[in-house]
C-alpha cells in the first residue's frame, strides 16, 4: 500500500473512531440515559460530531485524497473504493461548516427531547417550534451545495448516493397505482380473521422467542446485544460491536417479534462486512435501501412466509397455547398477513406500508421547496392518510408525530424505506434461482445457505460499490418496482383469493 | 466575563466533552459491550484521548492562560479557580512529549495483560519484565518536570493537588503506630462472632436493600442510574449524568451493600457540584482523597454504625430471615465491623485498612527512588504484610499481584485511599458539632441534613479549592490522623470492651 494510503487511512481511522463514539453516546441516550444527562449529551454529540467534521476536512486529507484520486483512478480494488468514498464525502463534507454541524447536533438533540415529549402528550404544538428549526437547518444545509436537479436531490443523495429525487417519483408514480388497485381488491374480498393477534401476550415470551428466531437467523450474539428502547433501531459501533434494540407495545403485541426480525437483518448485514474495511469509509452498508432491502427480507420474506411459520408456529403455539387456542397455521399465517390500513408506518402491513412512506416523501419535499408549512403538517398528514388508506389518525400521536425521523433532522430518509422493499424482492427472486431448495431449507429452520447468500452477494461488500451499481451487479436490473408487484400480487391473490 | 475567559471556556468545553464521551465508552465497555468489541474500543478511547490532549495543548490555549492568569490573578471567585486549574493542567500536559504518552499506552496495555495472567496462575515472573518497564517510564514522566522535595512528589500531585510526599510521611507515622497498637489489643480480646454474614443471600434482595438505602441517602435517580459490572465504581458524564455500578460477591454478599453505599458517596459528591462548573476544568471532586472521603463516610461511619442498623436492621433481617435467625441488632452491629488482619485490601475492615495502603506506598516511593528493585516485590511485600498484620500470603496473587493499579502505571495513588479515610472523620468531627442531633437523624433514616451539610460545605465547590485548603476551610485543620484515631479507638472499645 502506498504511503500516502497508509496516512489517508490512519487520518480517517480517526474520524470514524469519532463517530463511532458519537453512536455509543447516541446509543446510550435511548437505551440508558437518566432525563437528566439529556442537555449535556446533547454537547458532547455537538463537540464529538464537530470534531470528527474538523479532523476530516483538513487540507491535508484533501491534498492526499487529491494525489490518491489518480493513483488509484478506475481500479476495482478496495483501495479505489475507499478513495472514491473519502473524496465524495469529503467534497460534501468541505461545503457544511463546522459551526452548522455543531448548532445542528444541539438544534436536533433538543428537538428529539421534543418530540419524545409531544408523542406522549400527542400534542404537536410542542414539537412544531423545533420542527421548524430543523426545517430551516435542512434548508440552510441545502444552500451549501451547487443547484441539484431539485434541492431535495441534496438531502437524497446522502442516504441513498447517485439517486435522484426524480427517479424515486418516477418508481413511486409506476407503483402507486398497482398498490392502490391491489388494496381495493382486497378490501372487496372476503377479510381474514386476525383478532388471536391483539390478545394479552407475555411481553418476556414474546422476547425470548425473538432472540431464538434471530439467534436460528445467524445474528452474531459475540458481536452484539439486543437492548429495550422507545424505538426499535440498529447500531453499529464497530464490525465486531452491532446492537439492536426492541420494544413491546400493548396493542400489537407481535410487532416485537417481527421488528426484532428486522433490525436483526440490518445487524447482521453491519456484522457482514469485510472486517478489513473497518475504521475505513467503505465501512456499514452502502445506502439506506440496500440496508432496508435486508431487514425486509428477514423480516417480511423469511418472517411473514408460510414456509417460516411451518417451522416455528408449533413452537410459538406452545408458547401462547391459550392466545392461539383453535387457530390453524393457515389462519395464523393468513392473520400476520392482514391488509388493512392503519394509522402507524412501523406497523403497516406489506400491501399498504409504501403509501404511507409516499405520504412522507411528498410532505417532506413541500417543506424542503417551502411550500408547507410546520404548522399545517398535523392537517396535511391527516388529509393524505385519508386519501392514500381511507383512514384518518384520532390524535397527533398515531399521526404526525409517530415518527423520530424528522426530530434527528433525518429530512430525505424515508423514501429508502420504500426502496428497501423494492430491492428485498429483486434479491429475493434472484437468490430463488440459485438457491432451488430455499423454501424447504426455511422450512427446516435453516437459514444458513441463505445468509451465506446475502454475505457473499452484498454484506461483505460494505460501500464498495453505490446502492444502485450493486443490486444491478447482483440481479441484473436498477431499483425497479416490478419484482415487488409481482411479489404482492401473487401473495395476496393467495390469501385473498383474488 | 471577559471575551477571552469566554473562549477559553468554550475550548476547555470541547477538551471536557470528548474526556466524558471517553468516560461514557469505558463504562458501556464494563456493562455492556459484548466481547467482540473491545478491540476497535481500545482504537476508539485511544483516539478520544489523543484528540482531547490536541485540543487542550494547542499555543492558543496556553496563550489565552497567560493572558488570563493576569487578570484574575489572586481573586476567590470561580472564574481565578478556572483559570488557576486550567493553567496547571495545561503546564503539565505541555511537559509531557506526545510519543511518550503513545509509549506508555503501549507498556500499560501490555502490562496489564501481563498482569491478569500473573494474578491468575499466582506467577510474579510473568508480571516483572512489564512493572519494570511501567517503573522506568515513570521515572521518565518525573524527569519532564522540575525537581521536587521529593521524586514521588510530582506522581502524587496527579491524584493529591498539592499534597507532598513529606506530609503524607508525617501523617502515616503518626497513624501507624497507633493503628498496630489497637489491632493488637483488639487480637487479644474476646472475638466477635460474623459467620452469619457469609451464609448465602439472595442477589436481588440485597440489590433491592442497596438500592433503598442509597435513595434514602439522596442519590438522585433522575440524574444516575446502577448497574452490575464486573467491579463497583462511579462515573460522571455530567452533573446530571452519574452513574455508579455494583456486583455480587459469592463469597462476601453483604460486600454489595456496603459497595452500594460506598459508591453512592462518590457520585452524591459529584451530583452536588455546582452546575456551572461542568464542562469546566472546576468541574467533578477536588481530589482523590476528598473523594475517599465522600464514599467512606457514607459507608462506614454511617453504613457500619450503630444509629443506622437501629433504623434499617428490622427491615433487612425481615428480607433475610432464615439467614439472621437468632442474630440481634448488637450482635449484627458487631459483625459487620469484626476486626480481622487480612490479605486483601478491598476486603480489609476500618481498622486495618491504611496498613494496607503504607505498605503499598513504601514499595511505591522505595521504586520511585530506585532502592527497591521490582524483582524484590514480593519478599519485601511479604515481610511487611507480617510486620504490620502479621499474616503472610501463601501466594503472590492474595500478596503482591492483587491490585490493578500498577499495570496501568497508577503510582502515586493508593495513599489517597487512607487519607480519604482520615478526611471522612476530620468531617464527621465538625458534622457533628454543627448538627447536634445527628445521631438521632440517622436513627430515624433522615439524612437530608447531613446531605445538605456536604453539599454546601464540600460538594458543591468542585476543584474551586485544592483539598488541603478545603478540608481545613471547613474542619480548621490540615489533614491530620488524629480524629481518625480517636474515632477508631472509641469504636473498637465499645465493640470489643478493650
Amino acid at each position: 500500500m502506498s504511503e500516502k494510503l497508509e496516512q489517508l487511512k490512519e487520518r480517517l481511522g480517526e474520524v470514524a473512531d469519532l463517530g463511532r463514539a458519537a453512536s455509543i453516546l447516541g446509543w446510550d441516550q435511548q437505551v440508558n440515559m437518566p432525563p437528566g444527562g439529556s442537555e449535556a449529551r446533547g454537547q458532547q454529540l455537538a463537540t464529538l460530531s464537530k470534531t470528527a467534521q474538523e479532523k476530516f476536512i483538513t487540507d491535508e486529507v484533501g491534498q492526499l485524497l487529491e494525489d490518491l484520486k489518480q493513483e488509484y483512478d478506475s481500479a476495482d480494488t478496495d483501495e479505489a473504493a475507499l478513495v472514491r468514498v473519502a473524496a465524495r464525502d469529503y467534497g460534501k463534507a468541505r461545503r457544511v461548516p463546522p459551526a452548522f454541524i455543531a448548532e445542528q447536533a444541539l438544534v436536533t438533540s433538543k428537538a428529539f427531547e421534543a418530540w419524545r415529549e409531544a408523542r406522549s402528550k400527542s400534542d404537536f404544538s410542542i414539537f412544531q417550534p423545533h420542527l421548524e428549526k430543523v426545517v430551516e437547518l435542512v434548508q440552510k444545509y441545502i444552500s451549501f451545495f451547487p443547484p441539484a436537479d431539485h434541492p431535495y436531490d441534496t438531502l437524497l443523495d446522502n442516504y441513498e448516493p447517485g439517486m435522484k429525487t426524480a427517479d424515486v417519483k418516477a418508481i413511486f408514480d409506476e407503483l402507486r397505482p398497482k398498490q392502490v388497485k391491489l388494496i381495493k381488491a382486497i378490501a372487496s374480498s372476503k377479510q381474514v380473521k386476525d383478532d388471536f393477534l391483539f390478545k394479552k401476550y407475555n411481553e418476556k415470551k414474546l422476547n425470548d422467542f425473538g432472540v431464538e428466531v434471530i439467534t436460528r437467523f445467524g445474528y452474531d450474539w459475540n458481536r452484539g446485544r439486543q437492548d429495550k428502547a422507545p424505538h426499535p433501531f440498529e447500531t453499529t459501533f464497530s464490525v465486531n460491536d452491532v446492537r439492536i434494540t426492541t420494544r413491546y407495545e400493548e396493542d400489537n403485541p407481535l410487532a416485537m417479534v417481527f421488528s426484532t426480525m428486522h433490525e436483526a437483518g440490518h445487524a447482521m448485514y453491519e456484522q457482514g462486512v469485510n472486517p478489513a474495511y473497518d475504521r475505513t469509509p467503505i465501512s456499514g452498508g452502502t445506502s439506506l435501501a440496500v440496508h432496508e432491502s435486508q431487514s425486509r427480507l428477514w423480516e417480511n420474506l423469511v418472517g411473514r412466509s408460510l414456509p417460516f411459520w411451518e417451522h416455528f408456529y408449533l413452537v410459538f403455539k406452545k408458547l401462547f397455547p391459550s392466545q392461539l387456542d383453535g387457530v390453524s397455521l393457515k389462519s395464523f399465517y393468513k392473520g400476520i398477513n392482514k391488509v388493512q390500513p392503519s394509522l402507524i408506518r412501523v406497523n403497516a402491513d406489506e400491501a399498504t406500508y409504501n403509501l404511507h412512506v409516499m405520504l412522507r416523501l411528498e410532505l417532506e419535499i413541500g417543506m424542503v421547496e417551502g411550500k408547507i408549512a410546520v404548522k399545517d403538517l398535523p392537517e396535511l398528514w391527516n388529509t393524505k392518510m385519508q386519501e392514500y388508506l381511507g383512514i384518518t389518525p384520532p390524535d397527533d400521536a398515531r399521526g404526525v408525530l409517530q415518527d423520530i425521523h424528522w426530530s434527528t433532522g433525518a429530512i430525505g430518509y424515508f423514501s429508502t424505506y420504500a426502496l428497501g422493499n423494492l430491492v428485498s424482492v429483486q434479491l429475493w427472486e434472484k437468490i430463488n434461482k440459485d438457491i432451488r431448495d430455499l423454501e424447504e431449507q426455511i422450512r427446516k429452520g435453516d437459514f444458513s445457505e441463505l445468509l451465506g447468500w446475502l454475505r457473499k452477494n452484498i454484506h461483505q461488500h460494505g460501500q464498495k460499490y453505490e446502492p444502485q451499481k450493486l443490486v444491478e451487479m447482483v440481479t441484473g436490473s436498477k431499483i425497479s418496482p416490478k419484482p415487488y408487484v409481482r411479489y404482492l400480487t401473487k401473495k395476496y391473490s393467495e390469501i385473498y383469493g383474488l
